[in-house]
């Protein structure tokens, strides 16, 4: 009996930033291996050769009908960039019971993480502190504390509940937050065995201290937090932008900021790298953060080890766990784009 | 039947700052108030004039022999300051049964959020990516995580293990940390109840990812790290300075830092406010905070909440339940200064 | 536009059990409802009749292919009883992507409840004192607490990591007991992330304290417990068998409690309800309990809510969130009965 | 210079029960042991022979003011019995700042799970529903499910909020009860650092579904929970006697009962062992537990440890940590007595 073929193309991640020497001897170990470790993707031809015989597919590859209907023994495509583009053919996918993965929960922990760092910091003002002292003018004591607030007992609001809300909620549990969350594909009842209240979007705006927008980008919400959104936050409160910056109207976001509407916090800029006059640079009440939130070699380990995991599960005929899976209902709707490689 | 009189003269505190309306609708409801609201010390000649029939004492006034022995009817000094001076005739006190409270665990949820919120920053580098994108040089990504660590499973170590630790431990338990404390006045068996495990200085400063210096200033432990201690970190840990500068020798601390053996922060200065040449101010490895950590116009509020609620047990005849008591082994030992009014 | 049709077949549950008012007000603005409520299923004549234009199926109702061809509206068929049976061509669904869905974990937390209360009892003698009392021959004091341990610390195993596992292992993490798993269908990674260590089924049999069976009846593990692995219990542990008595070997298992190998709990009987002679009811060291650890009014709601949470989502064009999904690769597999009524 | 003496006096506890040859030996290190290991006291002249070398005494012994006087090296006493006797000049000890000691949150944790456990079965009827199969009259399903609640979201309402209360709260936490206590020796704001609201006694009693009493017998509580209480308690509600019999009067406890107000544990008894003949064994609705909540060997080694941590500390000048203090205002009021050794 032959060993399956599992094919690994995948840019734009590096081979061995995802996979250690002990992940990748435990994959060695499942079946045949076919990779290319860059640059760029696997050249076309040899792609298309290992078609027939592939039984699992770990990449962002394109994946149009043409190509799946000549791969019969596939049963998962396991994207480790993470982001669902529309480069694969879902619905032959589904019909036919191909698993379509992305192991994204990887960057669950450090975002909540940095989250929970950057709120604190906005809360107490931590970094605006660190600069004032640079500069000479800062506030001793209690005078340094006029507009912060403390994060025990404080409203949480969540714009978006899945992996980074998820991973973030246990976080601020020691501090007695209370915490809502708006997100239109969750229900309240979901939401309710995390300990989270269900609320409407001008809820969340209007109620929270501090507001966390964690929703990624879909065809439906490209801007959806703009002027009318802003007006409504909570004098006081703080907002930090944890995911995609195309959720909101940025150059609003940067005014509201200025206008002293509330303090924020920004892992995401419109484009990336942020060109060196983006005014986002100068603005004092904004802490700035190069898309760093996920940004850890073991984030990139976490994907490895999620893929292997789930690999053996479905080579033993078992469904998969720790990946995410593209669903029928909402993976057209995507429209978070790759990272780019500097 | 006379009411107790209970005298106030909450120097260098304010009186509206620690007790708001409420507070202070309930004081009265204890007993007979005579208060003195700043500036300054209540006069020497009205306050020697209560003593006769003062029944709880609550500021940082001076009270030798002479005076507590015509206070016969004193049950109890609250030092709402919190700091335990050297003004106290503490042996007469402890022989007579008068308590010696300080509402001092007032400060531990505000400085030990604050903690959180620098340690994040250290591991993730959040002040000195903001101080880069405000110059031009930050790093994306990857290429902006060099040198950062997941508090996730971090080998945490702290030096000293009174209220500030115990209110900081439960803050990182859901990051799965390992945490070990060195405090010689605590024993291991004490800490074990914290999930803590007991070690020596030398195995916190080798062994852990992240120190985090709560120590208080004693006869016994001034300037107790220096060189040798500093020297015996281990390479790219972090080092967080959350209660007296006066435990450390600064000079070597920051030297430490610029030679790149950890990254630190620090809420306190051998000299508040520090001077305008102060070179902990360009110390870029260092995330500076102007003692800010406990200052929340809440922790104030909290001394009032724990006098109030610590005075009612007494004049009921029980005993103190939220105050810290001056300890008869221990008091003469404390060394740590009132915070100076700016 | 005409709203869609929901049929409510619920049998063997009733309509009133699972919808309280309100819910069912929830359901009626959501479509047209066709229910059925009891006696038996809906009459084959009306449920043939609605086939056409059915888009929710609630309830077991048999649904082979023919039915299936004639209900192309159908979107989901959520199963109240809640076990997956063999009368529903799933490929047919899985290919036309029509959700099966179970509110299974609607009893995951009394089973968690339940579970932890007969685990203290086992670890501590509870319901055997009790008896000892009533008869006249129980020990007081430490005399009576031969054999017993403390679940503070203790070692639990966990046969089977599904719904039940997840619910009732936060409520030991007060106890600061290591908890490890053997469940073939799930991955290391996984378990991983509830804090849970995989083990093998013997490891878990020689090293726990305390071996909680969870695991579901499929087509593989029938009797999967029996001599061979009750011999390798540690002696003084404790085993709870909490989900189905077709797992083990049931004369086996009653063997080894008398023989003292260990002392046990059990929910779940080969003969529900059991016969009045049935040996079990004699056994001193087993504490018996006639199937009811998820057997609360309320689980039946959480059914109700489970069901309405996701038909929302599911009519709104989303994926279901709350109920489990019967998977491809597992449904044909699985075994466990439905509950008779009495 | 000399070594200590420390005096060891266990009774009615055994040498070797509180402990184990590896804390006997760091005791050994501490100082000078004199140990008399039973049975009874240790002789009057050989204890008084010792008293003026006497450091600690470890044990119960009677220490009026004539022994003290010839005691001037004592610091301390830790009495491993852990009921605070009227056998001591408690003033004399406070004026000296002579430590009077109990190891008493020993079996706090060991009862906090028994609590738990008989909290679990009241809810849900397992020690009755187990009585009932052995009769073979039980009820199976949901049909066994009348009167039973879950523990989830319950109001827990405690009856003294001691060592015993502090160690049971977070047990209940992943259920998500709301607790709240009363005790007249405690404030509201020591409450609240545990996440308890305090209550009147009526609060308590009216609207709890869960009372447990853990209240210790003083000169002023003696027989407080009477009928007039207990007609207060709401319908369905159950109550768990787990501290002192004398708290109670037994003979309306009993009836309430029988009388279907509320069913009930208890661990207590006015006399104990309790006759043959007592009514209390043949109540349905009362679990009986023959006084072995904190019955575990375990306890009685963790007196050993508490000890001498405590002894460790004291010896060093420094405070103990892990024992109760007696306490001037309430040591007089003390009047539970000790356990007798069977």
């Amino acid at each position: 009996m032959t060993k399956p073929l599992i094919v690994v193309d995948p840019q734009p991640r590096g081979l061995t930033e995802i996979f250690d020497p002990a992940l990748w001897r435990r994959l060695e170990t499942l079946g045949e291996l076919a990779a290319h470790d860059g640059p760029g993707r696997m050249p076309a031809e040899r792609f298309e050769a290992l078609l027939p015989e592939m039984a699992l597919l770990i990449g962002q590859s394109d994946m149009p009908g043409e190509r799946l209907a000549r791969a019969q023994k596939l049963r998962a495509i396991i994207n480790v960039e993470t982001n669902f583009l529309q480069n694969v053919d879902y619905d032959v996918c589904f019909e036919r019971g191909v698993h379509v993965l992305a192991p994204s929960s990887a960057f669950a922990r450090p975002v909540a993480e940095m989250t929970l760092g950057l709120l604190i910091d906005l809360c107490r003002g931590i970094t605006t502190a660190d600069r004032a002292m640079r500069r000479g003018d800062e506030k001793w004591l209690l005078d340094g504390a006029a507009g912060c607030f403390s994060l025990y007992g404080a409203r949480v609001g969540l714009i978006g509940f899945g992996d980074l809300a998820r991973a973030f909620v246990p976080l601020v549990r020691p501090f007695g937050c209370t915490v809502k969350a708006y997100d239109p594909w969750v229900s309240a009842h979901f939401m309710e065995g995390f300990g989270v209240e269900a609320a409407s979007l001008d809820e969340i705006l209007a109620e929270s201290q501090a507001i966390v927008v964690f929703a990624s980008v879909t065809s439906e919400n490209q801007g959806f937090l703009g002027k009318r959104e802003f007006d409504r936050v909570t004098p006081g409160a703080v907002m930090l932008l944890m995911s995609r910056a195309g959720v909101v109207d940025f150059p609003e976001f940067l005014r509201a900021i200025e206008d002293g509407k509330f303090r924020a916090a920004t892992d995401v800029f419109p484009v990336e790298p942020a060109p060196p006059d983006d005014p986002a640079r100068r603005v004092e009440a904004l802490v700035l953060s190069p898309h760093r939130a996920g940004a850890m070699t073991d984030s990139l380990l976490e994907i490895g080890r999620q893929t292997v995991a789930d690999a053996e599960l479905i080579l033993r005929g078992l469904p998969p766990l720790s990946c995410r899976r593209a669903q029928r209902e909402t993976v057209a709707r995507s429209r978070s784009k790759p990272i780019e490689r500097s």
